[in-house]
């Protein structure tokens, strides 16, 4: 006990203050309730896996994050995602779930980076995917970016963009313009064109053997943003004679048609047709979605199509479309910009006992079976160090009850905030504090 | 890829199907809402800890069952309770909180137990403490106990009882006997004996050293069960002349009065003096509690009073009062039992379209926009095919949207358990389906 210990949690773990934790608490469940709302189902998977299941399709880079460690003779390991336990749940359950499976799955991931601002080893993330058996029409794709949209409708914490491309399309003009064998590269580069510049972008793809025809090619491509506008720009290339684009192509006009019926707001939505993806698994629709004013964000919800991620795990066919939003990283930035909004009471009442602890236990019964959000304060400290607590916890109504106000159970009722106070019966304090 | 993986969750671990983890979530969710009522606050803290600090307090038989891994030079582990974490909490944060402080703690956490019936190496607790500085009154254990009843009331499972003892008793008596050097084996042999059964129980005590008599008084001594008998059982023991006995005794009578003051149902508590607790931290008041009608079960939810607790990590002298609801526990015995109510439905409503998809996500835009949970099958199948899929999903409505009905704009919802079917506008579905 002499011992000191170190109580500061560890290096790129967070924890919050309660009053943060509920706004952390609030902003989860409005997701949560739009992926619910959309059809989808909760699952929760263990933290813990078998390191060869999290090691099984993934980059150098992105092992040596992994928390690994032996049990007995096993090699276990703590997930970095949640999209690889996915893949390996519906493997496992595969005779067990209906398809297209949707669920939707809000938890704990774990990786050890190099501590950074909105960077954390361990961070929530809601994800919900969309996996069909043998094939899933692209309509799935379409409903799910109008599922980011209301998820952040409901928000309602920023302006944002969804931007939106296909990989296909980015694919049939590399393999056009003769570049095919460096696909990988090329998005590699494109994924980082926004923060590295132009010009150090230009210089990365002269770097892997493009000349400078293809980038000049390439950078007018994909410089068109907007809806018709690229939709247009994409049927100016008629020379690209892929089935692949042509589809592409469609299934944009099909989500343009989709936004208008929906009667979305437009500016939300945008084809860009840089938008890469770091993830080599997306195979078709792929988007990020930007705060407006805060471009310093980085993208705050992405994801996209992939057709043979779950083929890792299983010899079934499966296609399937999701999207993550990094709930941890958006909580610490929208705090940071003062963009939370504080709508979520701690609670609606505390109560200041001033003689008898179980009358007092007994009015917060009474206020309880009524989903009020009671405490009590209890100690033997006096009214004023009483009021000094309850100053000091931000409550906006206390109520005092004393050994008159049991006898004539009448009570004060006092507004914190305007210092009014007003004499309630228990039946009445509801419609006060609510 | 040719490589097959083992996609079975590792041993010991757990994961459920939506259906189950729905009704996980619900029980979740119903004791998570007491612990608000009462005024406790949520905090969630990191799963890995440094290893000093979870092994700071604890026997060696827990050390064993502690994930641990090195991670650079750090000695880091994974938490196996949420009262260790409390305690760090607390003490790091001890500027930012308000004291009496009431926190709630939803979360998982690891121990490396042998696998067994209803033991998991991940489980969640529903956690929920008070934490006083310097001196915490006992009418908050008593506030305390009737949390439990409330949310056990709630959860409307099973019959329960909370049965409760207080370790001065105990510690009080066992120095009266003269075994005061032996206290804490003769707790960890009392937490043993429903499971051992007398006999065992008789012969482990004079194992340990104590003689015949001392056994034979210690056994009626706690062998008397209830409310107010139990109170004057103990003043019936005149003889034991300490004050720590008495005040106890005071608590009891003074939890007796605010049981029959609440009107609480007497029949789920009980005094118990055989109830020890195995953990060494208790100080106070302690108590578990069991499902009548299930007694192999053992206990539910149980707690108790810690005077020194946080000592471990603050200078602060702190006393509290928890308890610690085994949620994956309880959740996988009740499943057994078949004794959860299955009243969380998984989606309102399954739309099927049958011509135009975009037409489909139109109408589920609406019905999502009064919260109503739709889903939509969007592929391709024929009307047979998404029937018998809607059908195996066990959901309750369906909605068929093809040509003829969006030119109408009448729809036809059909029951999936009567079979009946009508004719509805949109605005009509939501009171068919809520």
């Amino acid at each position: 006990m002499a011992e000191k210990i170190n109580t500061k949690v560890v290096t790129g773990f967070v924890e919050l203050v309660p009053e943060d934790q509920i706004k952390f608490n609030n902003l989860k469940k409005v997701i949560e309730e739009q992926y619910q709302v959309f059809g989808f189902l909760p699952i929760d998977t263990p933290a813990i896996e078998r390191a060869e299941v999290l090691k099984a399709n993934i980059s150098d880079e992105t092992v040596k994050q992994i928390y690994q460690f032996k049990r007995g003779k096993k090699d276990l390991a703590l997930r970095f995602d949640l999209t690889v336990p996915l893949a390996r749940y519906v493997a496992d359950h595969f005779n067990d779930l209906n398809f297209p499976f949707k669920r939707y799955h809000i938890g704990k991931s774990y990786r050890a980076e190099k501590p950074q601002k909105g960077r954390f080893r361990e961070f929530y993330q809601a994800d919900v995917d969309v996996v069909g058996v043998n094939n899933l029409e692209v309509d799935y794709d379409l409903e799910m970016l109008t599922l980011v949209y209301q998820t952040f409708q409901k928000l309602d914490v920023a302006k944002f963009k969804i931007r939106i491309n296909n990989r296909q399309i980015l694919s049939t003009l590399i393999k056009y313009l003769d570049c095919g064998n460096k696909e990988d590269e090329i998005l590699r580069i494109l994924d980082k064109k926004e923060k590295v510049g132009v010009v150090e972008f230009k210089k990365m793809m002269l770097e892997i053997g493009l000349n400078n025809e293809q980038v000049e090619f390439l950078i007018k491509f994909i410089s068109v943003r907007g809806l018709d506008r690229v939709v247009s720009h994409l049927k100016s290339f008629s020379q690209i004679e892929d089935d692949r684009f042509k589809k592409a192509i469609k299934d944009f006009e099909k989500l343009i048609s989709l936004i208008k019926k929906l009667d979305l707001d437009e500016n939300c939505f945008e084809l860009d047709l840089s938008i890469a993806r770091g993830l080599n698994y997306y195979t078709g629709l792929v988007f990020e979605t930007n705060l407006l004013d805060y471009p310093e964000i980085g993208s705050v919800c992405s994801g996209g199509r992939y057709d043979n991620l779950i083929a890792t795990y299983s010899s079934q066919k499966m296609q399937g479309f999701g999207f993550s939003i990094g709930l941890s990283r958006l909580f610490d930035q929208l705090r940071e910009l003062n963009l939370l909004k504080n709508n979520k009471k701690t609670i609606d009442l505390l109560i200041i006992s001033l003689d008898s602890n179980l009358d007092a236990i007994e009015i917060a019964k009474k206020l309880r079976e009524q989903d009020l959000k009671i405490d009590i304060n209890l100690s033997s400290d006096n009214l004023r160090k009483k009021m000094k607590n309850a100053d000091k916890r931000k409550v906006e109504w206390v109520l005092l009850v004393g050994e008159n106000e049991v006898k004539n159970q009448k009570y004060i009722l006092q507004n914190m905030k305007t210092g009014e106070k007003k004499e309630v019966k228990v039946g009445e304090i509801r419609e006060f504090v609510k």
